[in-house]
């Protein structure tokens, strides 16, 4: 007897393709691990699935009406907590004005770092929650959120723990301090590194308030060499590296990546086929970014088809932020990897779910469907699973379990 | 005593702009048409709006919580009569394969045309009305629809007898026999469009099943002088005629729009300065269609600015159909608007409410909120109308009113 039975899919996508998933799943389409019938759930665990779980009596049945039933999305890059909005500099992009022109005249993520010192935590609070909402309505029950607008002690620890609020989706938390040096250290960047590696990372630790550590190198931003001394003392408290990296220059980010064990490189426009290979050896998952390279209007694209050959593993994610993408929906994100990226409408969905949950080190409980994992499972009405991606703009989700609760439904 | 009260909006576009709204939109952003209050609407009129709106007695009341209102979109370019889907070119098109080389492969219209054609008349009038069911949920409460996946006379037909069904969503028929030249004509060109011009656009006229009729000009579809005998005949039967122009090479389409007197020229990603005057000068309206342009991943751009610049009325549409553009959403095609051809958000708004409604010849009752015109209205949960196409991916629509009905809410 199960408590949750989804019978009558099309298609099962159990994205069950083993650790290195997407380079096997641009070869064969199957990759995807293509099945049919139900998937029968007891607790918030997954007791089987296919064939072999039409006839489990249970009590409750989803009827998916010959649609698709496919893993919880895993967002494994997100700014997720921000106040407020940055709509006027979304225009003045479209005018043609570059996002670096923004940042120096105040705009950029300085705004939001100061709409976030601004903001109560209740106010903090309320904003991460409304964001979550949204995260779930497309299908995203597991998102990894990075702080980086407080660029303070006080702020960075602030903005960590309004992301530990009661929800169905699941947070797990990245230290960015390193995101940016703020205005008033703009005369002693020094300093501010000091202040992240010596007063910012030891607190996170004590608190328990984050796993990653993450860097933006970036010209202008930080050098390979503050990158590199920051990431060294995160792991030194106990956080593992993630870098933004390459997205608007050679930044050396990947590199960087390589060379400090990170478990994810970012962004990575500008990576090479070397990097793809540095990066497979390392151990280091590219996360693809296509919402942001979409909102940039950036020629320059990440080389996802070299990456895949060179059988590097390829995640995708939103990037979520007020600035550079303002985008929840995995859907349209996936979307926006084919067409942009050149991925396949598999290899983007597995870079949403197993692979992105390699990055986060839950793909032992999320990211497939497999029996005995954790049971967060997505009802599509579409028939056929490339449709999630196809159609532009309209939200296929109409069910989403998260650990064996039905949160969204019709 | 009014039937129906909006209030609270902070802000309301009226989109009252005059007839070539989209050139001063670009200068000034009040030329949206900003104030904000309540609307009161009788019947299915508009008859307060703004400040002297908000003691008006209303039978029911909208809270709009410091929400956006403006006009129903209006959709001035799709073609919402086919069948089923292209997921699998979607993916063909993120491998590299081009549109031309599908298309030649059996795929691109030529497939949507076998899929029509093999439906019942219960089918087809069942899929329009899932798509119609979709704009609205988009804030689309009119569109003018296209046939031409029929490409006979009785399929041509049918398709536009498909389009009349019992919905909020307002139609306007075109008549797009001239999309291709079906397969059974190949080797006979000149057959087909005589049937086109001597059997289809007569039937057409003489059971009022359109407005409009249009042609695609382009390189292997149809050259312009077949494109002006094609748009000659369907003038001679009542038809003023729109044109597929200078999409994906210089066609030449935008100069046929002028010289046969056609209401619009469509897409114009080929098109040029000259191009944009002389669609002044001849009173066609550019309609834009940047999900296509997305869809196709073309790096060539309708040129937006040097038209608006130019003050040649530009209207935004989202051109849906299940090959280059699976888009009904007219948020994210303005996002699209704004990223891909540079328009501020005044002018995308403009270019999707009047400039639009001024191309399907209902300029006087849609398009804009003001006294006396019918009363299709949209809530927005969002306090700065720039955040409508801001927030990728996100439907910022709660509330649609048609006619004084409100026919959706959250």
């Amino acid at each position: 007897m199960a408590d949750l039975l989804i019978r009558n899919a099309s298609q099962i996508l159990t994205c069950a393709v083993g650790e290195n998933a997407a380079p096997f799943a641009g070869k064969n389409q199957s990759a995807i691990g293509l099945t049919t019938g139900s998937i029968a759930i007891e607790g918030d665990r997954i007791m089987a699935i296919g064939k072999a779980a039409d006839n489990t009596k249970a009590a409750r049945v989803i009827d998916a009406r010959g649609g698709v039933v496919l893993p919880g999305f895993v967002d494994c890059h997100t700014h997720a907590v921000f106040c407020g909005h940055r709509a006027d500099e979304f225009e003045l992009r479209a005018k043609g004005v570059s996002y670096e022109a923004i940042a120096r005249n105040g705009g950029g993520i300085q705004k939001s770092t100061g709409q976030l010192r601004e903001a109560t935590d209740e106010e903090l609070r309320a904003a991460v929650l409304r964001h979550l909402d949204q995260f779930l309505d497309g299908g995203t029950t597991t998102i990894e959120a990075k702080s980086g607008y407080g660029l303070s002690l006080e702020h960075e620890l602030r903005a960590l723990r309004a992301l530990d609020v009661p929800h169905a989706v699941e947070v797990v938390r990245t230290c960015l301090a390193g995101h940016s040096v703020p205005p008033e250290y703009k005369s002693k960047r020094r300093d501010y590194i000091t202040l992240v590696c010596e007063e910012i990372f030891p607190a996170v630790q004590r608190d328990q308030l984050a796993e990653y550590c993450d860097v933006f190198v970036e010209k202008n931003v930080f050098t390979f060499e503050e990158g590199q001394a920051i990431l060294d003392a995160g792991k030194r408290h106990g956080m593992r590296g993630r870098v933004h990296a390459d997205q608007l220059s050679r930044s050396g980010g990947a590199r960087l990546a390589c060379r400090v064990g990170a478990i994810t490189a970012d962004h990575l426009e500008y990576a090479t086929r070397e990097d793809a290979v540095a990066m497979r050896e390392a151990g280091v998952t590219a996360v693809l970014l296509p919402g942001a390279n979409y909102v940039l209007n950036q020629d320059q694209r990440a080389p996802a088809r070299n990456m895949i050959n060179m059988q590097c593993p390829v995640a995708v994610a939103t990037d979520f932020n007020p600035g550079s993408a303002p985008i929840q929906s995995m859907p349209l994100t996936l979307n926006l990897a084919c067409v942009r990226f050149g991925m396949t409408v598999a290899e983007a969905i597995i870079g949403a779910t197993i692979n992105a949950a390699h990055t986060i080190n839950r793909h032992d409980k999320i990211g497939s469907l497999e029996l005995g994992k954790q049971a967060d499972v997505l009802v599509c009405n579409v028939s056929d699973y490339r449709e999630i991606a196809y159609w532009l703009g309209r939200n296929p989700i109409t069910h989403v379990i998260k650990k064996g609760v039905l949160v969204r439904e019709p």
